[in-house]
């Protein structure tokens, strides 16, 4: 039995984020349901975001209970704040994804509030949970973005980072994502930034979140696996980017991804074939759209095996 | 000081081998200067080829006695066997890769004949530079293709790899390159393979050359890297290919190249503005052809100090 890895799919969630076109909500729930049955167990299906910011995830609670009905499969959900993570609660998810940035900027711009606010925030959901009698049921992860460096403050500094996923796992994160927002980090960060964080957040589970802005994305995902990462984000087809830097690619490509992982002897579960099945639909959901990877056009290699 | 890397240019060889249109000698030469002057003293210039293989290089003669004259270039030539060696060492080469495959199918399919043939003709254009009086003064490279798998072929034992390894340091060679030809590496294999080669290759330095079929190039470069290896061959855009996957992409892209090692520590010597000043003359040049490479659009991060 191979080493295993999990690979979120967030492609309906930060992918769609910036595309224009709205996919109906019977899509989202189809691309969810064959994903699903090429092996995802984890899927990040929408944002609980007030529509006026990010008319996309209007239909969040359709998509979400349509989700749930989805056999072997966890979906999760992302949230900017406690307002969100309170309706998405009240909407029954069973694991949410507070995000915030280790970029005291980032966050200002983002939710118009300091970092520590933000944590305070998380705790506050966390006893929220706590509240409803929802604690062993409903799974709290938060995501720390520009982890590795930030568009508008620039450096973020690694003590940053290591302090605030400290202060998730004392308030009772189920797990910390550490996130590459804009595509900054380098593989030798990534290592040294993955082989102290441990040491702050003792067993709780910590996940990668990379984009291929600068091409570095695969890199960056061996090299937090060789430092013992086992959870990775990843968009089908590369879908999604960065608003600040048009044309620029974002975040790595599931199917690449799970190539990869699979290429180095980490079993991900996921049925290769089915997965660029998928992909190929994707072209058909959003004909308008750069898609990006490149396993779809060029396919395993004829000496490929999966790892398990 | 930083450790220092070397990033030979084979855009205009690799790159422009599957292209149809031709490009211009005087444009081709204009690419040697501006990438010369933007801090590349290694450019693989043309192929001597005949034209009837490769019509984009009917005018090697013309292209390396023009590259000949860019001050601080050292323009090398690629060469498939002993014939073009010989009209290589005629035209004044004082750089030439001698390519051969790991694989024999590949090898037959390639040139029509055994790899263990190909080892005796470089072993032949060894003694033809000795019999010109041009040892020390003309450098022989040897290229090993498809030396992580073959799309023929399937599996290449890495034994085989080191094998030929061992014969061309034994034969002489000046430097070694190792080619994942079809783009089949994973990061892991190339750890293994390069920890490994030296001890088969004694003092003679070794290349690598990598394609981004599979979206592995880079973290393949890092590995690499991590490995030991100071020498990487890449193509401006990603230009380039592979004749049995139609739409794959190509080359690991020069830029994205530099910019990786840079970010890791590993000083190139090639100014980044410059290089992207180059590449975006590629639009112009071959205006019809699909460019790759992420740094282009994105362009490099705030955080980003370059190594040197």
């Amino acid at each position: 039995m191979a080493d295993m890895a999990i690979i979120r799919e967030v492609g309906l969630r930060d992918g769609l984020q910036l595309v224009k076109d709205m996919l109906p909500t019977e899509t989202k729930l189809e691309w969810c349901r064959l994903q699903a049955a090429a092996g995802f167990n984890e899927i990040e299906v929408t944002s609980f975001v007030p529509p006026s910011v990010i008319p996309q995830f209007a239909d969040a609670a359709e998509v979400l209970a349509g989700a749930k009905t989805i056999p072997g499969l966890r979906p999760s959900v992302l949230v900017p704040n406690l307002k969100g993570g309170t309706r998405a609660l009240d909407h029954g998810a069973e694991k949410i994804t507070f995000v915030l940035s280790a970029s005291e900027e980032h966050n200002l711009s983002n939710v118009r509030k300091s970092t520590d606010a933000s944590l305070a925030e998380f705790r506050d959901l966390v006893a929220e949970r706590e509240a409803r009698g929802l604690a062993g049921k409903v799974e709290l992860s938060c995501a720390i973005a520009t982890a590795f460096g930030c568009s508008i403050q620039g450096e973020v500094p690694e003590l940053r980072v290591f302090e605030i996923a400290a202060q998730l796992a004392e308030a009772g994160a189920d797990e910390v994502n550490v996130a590459d927002t804009v595509g900054y980090a380098n593989p030798h960060q990534v290592r040294t930034l993955f082989s102290v964080l441990t040491s702050y957040t003792g067993a709780v589970p910590i996940a990668a979140h990379f984009h291929d802005t600068r091409a570095m994305g695969l890199a960056n995902v061996v090299a937090a696996a060789d430092a013992g990462i086992r959870r990775f984000d990843a968009s089908l087809g590369g879908l999604g980017g960065c608003p600040f830097a048009p044309g620029a690619t974002g975040n790595i490509a599931t199917e690449d991804c799970v190539y990869l992982l699979e290429s180095i002897g980490l079993g991900t579960g996921i049925d290769i074939s089915a997965l660029l099945e998928v992909r190929a639909k994707l072209d058909e959901w959003l004909p308008t759209e750069r898609v990006e990877g490149r396993l779809m056009k060029a396919k395993p290699a004829k000496t490929f095996r999966p790892a398990a």
